[in-house]
């Protein structure tokens, strides 16, 4: 472990001090130096750090808050993570019982340790495990904890008070919510990672753990940095070679960078291993020679790694085998497997992600909704207690506005976890910024009423409300191997705000975003307000530009989740359906007329998302079917708010980029130019995002837009429609996701062109061009006018598709070009490998000032 | 011209005359033996022929008349065309002007010739080019005509009215009702046909002229024996080659083998010749280096073939250069041409159906139905007098249902000739049965009350309303090597139709196929009665499961033009819209609040049109945009007259299959066992149009089936929910096109398997088993009940896609199985190449007698 820690603080000082650039790698550790007038207050904390006892988390421990108190105190020039100061020596010496009492500097210890070491420490008698205690006056200063793991979060908290600037209380003590604090990273073991969007896997790599486990190392710190205690390397998806005597001398190596961090590994198991990798011809879990295959990989693994968490267990969904291969139930899946892991004190989590995804949209009686329910609600109680029922957050999957989960409430006698997932699938996987949190909060806050008492969400996962041995909170964060973790560093904030989230689910997500801010950009007012509340509009947004009104993020579904696919969510076998026809919109989940979904909740609940009057509108397309014609609670109708919404959304992307820029400057180059680059190609997917569902809608309902926006694009020109050489026609699938359903396709090699003549008025003006960047090719773009090149670009963008549609649709605009009528504006294209080339349309708008006005013309 | 059609004799010789076997080769020109009590009254007629003069012609008529009377007088065990009997000796010896009387046997000759070689002979003075003149008591009888084509058609008229056991008057003639009836073989070079399905071409292999012309030579006797008198051989989506010096000798090949049938030889050529072959830098019609080329290229053509025919132009159509190129007029670039074509009294087929086809949808004034009329009404007058506008009988594209083009009645000043189209490319691609001479007949009977006066379309085509000095019939036939020249053996009756009505457009469709069914399958009043019938019935049939009320043939407009596809003919650039949405459906074409075609019309047509009250249902959906809710003149609304309009034409395509069956054993086998494959197939593949249609339609407007049938499906399991090994659930794209939008798809070289317990009632049942006939493989199928297998095939259609969808859809019954409650019913696939051997549904129905009831069970 030591070695590893070592080689962490090598690699950051190798990291040259040149112009302040910036990767993200430190993420919000940056440790810049405090200022001036405050820091005096922090001096006592330039001392000598001596850890009580001798393990691989006190050690971490000690050598982070030596290192880093000496980055946030620098009085010069150096500071922050790319050029590490002079730091205090770790004091050696006697530890243990031995330890003689010290009078000055720093110690580490458990609470008794503690109490020995200083005359007069008065820590608590006892404290929860992850729990710490810290005395700021005293002398020796002192960190104490019931485990070492508590000691370590005690110095994050101590260094992010500082970092922040905050005072210091004369001593303070926290703990977390929640004992289950786990990531879990969908990581497959040749180094892909399932719904991972920031490159390869830090912990896999051709079938086998990674030589350099440099990065997982670096993660499990960053993880410790903000209390998560658990991470679950593999995908839930799971090959069953993880469980091999051939693959626990790898795991072995994951556990030892893991635990000076106090992260528990994890692995996500296959449950037919018994048959797979364990030369049976079964795997029934009620079959003894299946508990004895069990037991003996749970032995092996603990016998190798004694500090090993546990298991994470998808069956019986999505293919996955399950249980029901041999009419056995969850519960005899869960514990047979349990029943090996308690005497380590290890952990089965169950994903309550079981549905039947062969069903029939015609039968209108069918309900992916209910599936965890009907599932698992008749077991409870029959789980061991190292069983955690993995529920996630609503019903259907990370869409970008659902219910609470009911099963939440369902379940008495059952420990449960919930599922909040980091990378975002079905949130814009980080090209688009959305900010979680605050979906995460609506979710954690909502009141399932249970018994007719206050009983928020938060509660029940946190084992609160009945009582539950064990529970908490799953974040699945799939970071990969991109230097900033995420791929957009704003996304970043989402990892953090799980954490700390999972920590005190009473946090506001507002307080998160800005220390978030101050830790990662920096102080400077302007800069955490701004980031801040850009941060905190990017759901909304996302959720107006995608699908609003519960209706679930409109993409397809059936496929990257990415970009818009409007009927992907309609007559499939995975149950995500809209209902959307020529009438009307939304699952009629009700009792009355509908699934009976929502007899699922405690009645309180059920009574409310019953009755159309008081289902709040930004769920009534999740549980009921209404016309266009219905009216909100807002005054619109249905069908105007869509519109309405829809360009709404669009505008506030476009906002995210006016807002950036007035950072420009007051933050690192490189972040600053990486971040613009995301936020504007968002600006650019939100219009894809909006035209393709304002276009659909109003086909399908056959309603105008009251606004006369629907359909009616001023300045646009149909490259299809202009003077073409190479291009041909194209029509899109799905249409909506290309202006007019058509685009213009280049071909192979060939450069293509598409010449129109401008015809409005003259002045600066911005031209957007509005194309196809797939995955399969790298071409080349050049806008001219009269024949001059004025701007050129590359379609090299990383969405995951290799033809013309809603997840390849993208904008790049130029802006502030003079134009005078009887310009020729041209758009040459060299069609790179097998990507088309395809050209959806020109837009000639007047210029925008930065503040979004536009310029006089 | 001699070898040729000694050629022909052989191989008709050389067939075996093995147990009646028919290929379909001889088409109508069997000439089975009259019955015997009819044959003394043609005894006359077993004599020696004479041609009067010497010609490829008249040599080729007097021996068809000659072949086809002992034929058709034999007495005994042979006859029909694989069994030549004897025939009397064609009679040689001196002829023309020195010829000597004679007093006995057959003449054929010109006017002036007969009626020197007649004492007392009184043949019309003249006669139109083409017309005949026949004595049959006179003797020797007489066959005249003023040109060697006019004697060869009435050699084959008294064939025809004797194969039909008819009295032949003792003098009768008859002319043709227009100059012009020609076909046009759309053959590529390659040998490849577009839009051809009969396999590859007569005319052509591997880039040039084929080897083998003989079935060139027996399809122009075919044409000749309905009076077809030109024959455009390739595709008019030109390829420039055939212009070259290259090429004209390959031409004089096939010359040869049509001049013996009075059929003259065409090509279509491609516009920018003089730039592709000429070595120009332009194909500027008004330049005079492209007049010399056009000059110099038709000069050498006429100098090799003399008779040749003219050309055919498809220009500025569909991504076809044209005369826009350089600002000309369709006008200019007809006349180039035309000009060097006079001398040799060539024509140029100029073809009216340009439109764009890069039209924006969005725009509710655009109609691609208006194209014809505003491209070619203002240069009405200024093309030359041999320049023939070739006008489709509707303004869109060969749909199921048009109104006739207004450009018929909108030129007074040019030629003109009524495009039809023989090959069956919207209309079920000859694997559905579609007897089209009863639609044809509709558009030329269709009335344009020019100037208030009664104008049916056929006095204008054939130039006798404006008195035009030429005009007719064009059919786009595309026959290929398939031996019964269109797939089909009932599709050639289209054929056999077109000439029949391009010489006498008042003939009735019924008479039509009543003596094509005689010719073709036999006298017998029930074949004669039962195929008429089925014939007159398809159109209707075909219409009602495909797309009616005007709508256009549902289907993917964008690629093969074959199964169901209705949001294919929806934002397109080709301008093939049905306007579909929530609400409502159909083009609004009218002046008052649609595109204007109306005003195409002359004014009473155009009143008609106009309004509401006064279009026929039939047109309603072409002419107006209403809602589903809109009331019909039947009472119905338009949503369920679409449904029913479905599930009637599905019953009765089902109707043929039963009642094709009556014929078994009156015809011979081998046409009977194919065209029952035919019938049974298309009987399946109307419930996928049928299923496809009414599925999409509910959805989108959102209206139950009065009658309750749309969604719901007696005895249906979809495939995806039944116990899958080695299947996995697949979306089927269009949605529409599989049941439940989804089916189970097998993997290249596997076995799959789908089993499901049976859960109805006992008895005999009827199995369909719903696929997917992809053109990459030929998998396997197996049916099994309880382990047994009851039930093989293959699928090795020929239908033109790779992929599961509308145009791979079909059913497999197999009928009669005894089923109790709680048999294993299983589908085995085993997948071949890359066919996905994917699978839909399976239906389990209580069987079907014969005659369509179902029998007890």
């Amino acid at each position: 472990m030591r070695a590893t820690a070592t080689a962490l603080l090598v690699l950051l000082a190798v990291v040259p001090g040149v112009a302040r650039a910036e990767s993200g790698r430190a993420a919000w550790l940056r440790y810049q130096p405090v200022d001036a007038p405050v820091r005096a207050q922090y001096a006592a904390w330039h001392a000598p750090v001596r850890p009580l006892h001798d393990s691989p988390a006190l050690q971490a421990a000690a050598n982070e808050l030596t290192r880093a108190i000496a980055s946030l105190l620098a009085t010069s020039g150096g500071g922050g993570p790319d050029d590490p100061p002079l730091r205090p020596p770790v004091t050696g010496g006697p530890q243990g019982a031995a330890a003689p009492r010290v009078a000055a500097g720093i110690v580490l210890g458990s609470l008794d340790e503690v109490r020995r070491a200083i005359r007069g420490a008065t820590p608590p008698a006892a404290l929860p495990p992850d729990a710490y205690w810290i005395s700021t006056t005293s002398r020796p200063i002192a960190i104490a904890a019931a485990n070492d793991r508590g000691v370590l979060y005690g110095v994050f908290a101590v260094l992010d008070r500082i970092a922040r600037q905050q005072p210091l209380p004369t001593t303070w003590q926290d703990a977390p919510a929640a004992p289950v604090r786990w990531v879990n990273e969908w990581n497959n073991l040749d180094g892909t990672i399932e719904r991972g969007y920031a490159g390869r896997s830090i912990f896999f790599e051709g079938g086998h753990v990674a030589d350099d486990l440099t990065r997982a190392g670096e993660y499990a710190r960053l993880l410790a940095s903000i209390g998560i205690n658990g991470c679950t390397i593999n995908n839930v998806n799971a090959n069953a070679e993880v469980l091999t005597d051939r693959f626990i001398p790898q795991l072995v190596r994951v556990a030892d960078v893991f635990r000076p961090w106090g992260v528990a590994l994890s692995i996500a198991i296959d449950f037919s291993s018994p048959m797979k990798i364990g030369g049976l011809d079964t795997f029934d879990p009620l079959d003894p020679r299946v508990a004895a295959f069990w037991k003996a990989r749970v032995d092996a693994i603990y016998q190798a790694i004694p500090d090993f968490g546990g298991f994470v267990l998808k069956a019986d969904s999505e293919g996955r085998l399950g249980p029901s291969a041999y009419g056995r139930t969850h519960a005899d899946a869960a514990n047979v497997i349990a029943t090996a892991l308690a005497p380590h004190h290890g952990l089965l989590f169950y994903r309550g992600f079981v549905y039947n995804n062969h069903m029939d949209y015609r039968d209108l009686k069918n309900d992916r909704a209910r599936a965890a329910v009907d599932n698992f609600k008749p077991l409870d109680g029959q789980f061991l207690p190292n069983v955690i029922l993995q529920i996630k957050y609503g019903p259907i999957d990370f869409q970008v506005r659902e219910p609470a989960s009911p099963l939440f409430a369902a379940l008495t006698s059952t420990n449960q976890a919930i599922e909040l997932q980091i990378t975002q699938e079905y949130l814009g996987q980080q090209r688009h910024v959305v900010y979680t949190p605050p979906m995460w909060k609506e979710v954690l806050d909502f009141d399932m009423r249970v018994n007719g008492a206050a009983t928020p969400v938060r509660t029940l996962v946190t084992g609160k409300t009945f009582n539950r041995p064990t529970g908490g909170f799953v974040g699945v964060s799939n970071v990969g191997r991109d230097e900033n973790w995420l791929a957009n560093d704003l996304s970043v904030a989402n990892l953090y705000g799980f954490g700390r989230l999972a920590w005190n689910p009473e946090a506001s997500p507002r307080t998160i975003a800005e220390d978030w801010t101050g830790l990662t950009f920096g102080r400077n007012a302007k800069i955490v307000s701004t980031i801040t509340s850009l941060l905190l509009d990017s759901w909304p947004a996302y959720e107006r530009y995608t699908g609003n009104l519960g209706i679930g993020t409109l993409t397809d579904i059936l496929g990257v989740h990415y970009g818009p696919g409007i009927e992907s969510s309609e007559r499939n076998g995975w149950g995500q359906w809209h209902r959307a026809d020529g009438l009307g919109v939304g699952m009629d989940r009700t009792s009355a007329t509908g699934t009976g979904f929502t007899a699922q909740y405690p009645p309180a609940v059920a009574a409310q998302f019953e009755s159309l009057s008081t289902t709040p509108d930004e769920l009534l397309l999740f549980f009921h079917h209404v016309p266009y014609t219905y009216r909100l609670k807002n005054g619109k109708t249905v069908i105007q708010h869509i519109y309405d919404e829809h360009y709404l959304g669009a505008e506030q992307a476009a906002g995210f980029v006016s807002r950036w820029t007035t950072l420009e400057g007051s933050i690192d180059r490189d972040r600053y130019a990486a971040v613009l680059k995301h936020l504007e190609y968002q600006a650019g997917h939100a219009i894809v995002w909006r035209d393709a569902i304002v276009s659909w809608f109003r086909w399908i309902s056959a309603t105008p837009d009251a606004h006369g926006r629907a359909g009616h694009f001023p300045g646009r020109v149909e490259v299809e429609t202009m003077t073409l050489d190479g291009f041909t026609s194209t029509a899109v699938t799905p249409w909506e996701t290309a202006s007019g359903a058509l685009a213009a396709a280049c071909r192979s090699g060939r450069t293509c062109t598409a010449t129109s003549t401008f015809a409005g008025d003259p002045g600066p003006s911005d031209v957007a061009v509005a194309y196809f960047d797939e995955s399969d090719g790298a071409s080349r773009f050049r806008l001219l006018v009269n024949g001059r090149t004025i701007d050129t670009w590359t379609a090299d963008g990383d969405v995951p598709s290799p033809t013309p549609n809603g997840h390849t649709a993208t904008r790049h605009t130029t802006r502030n070009v003079m134009l005078q009528p009887g310009d020729a504006i041209r758009i040459e294209v060299d069609a790179d490998r097998n990507e088309s080339g395809a050209v959806d349309y020109l837009e000639i708008t007047p210029a925008t000032a930065a503040d979004g006005s536009s310029r006089p013309r």
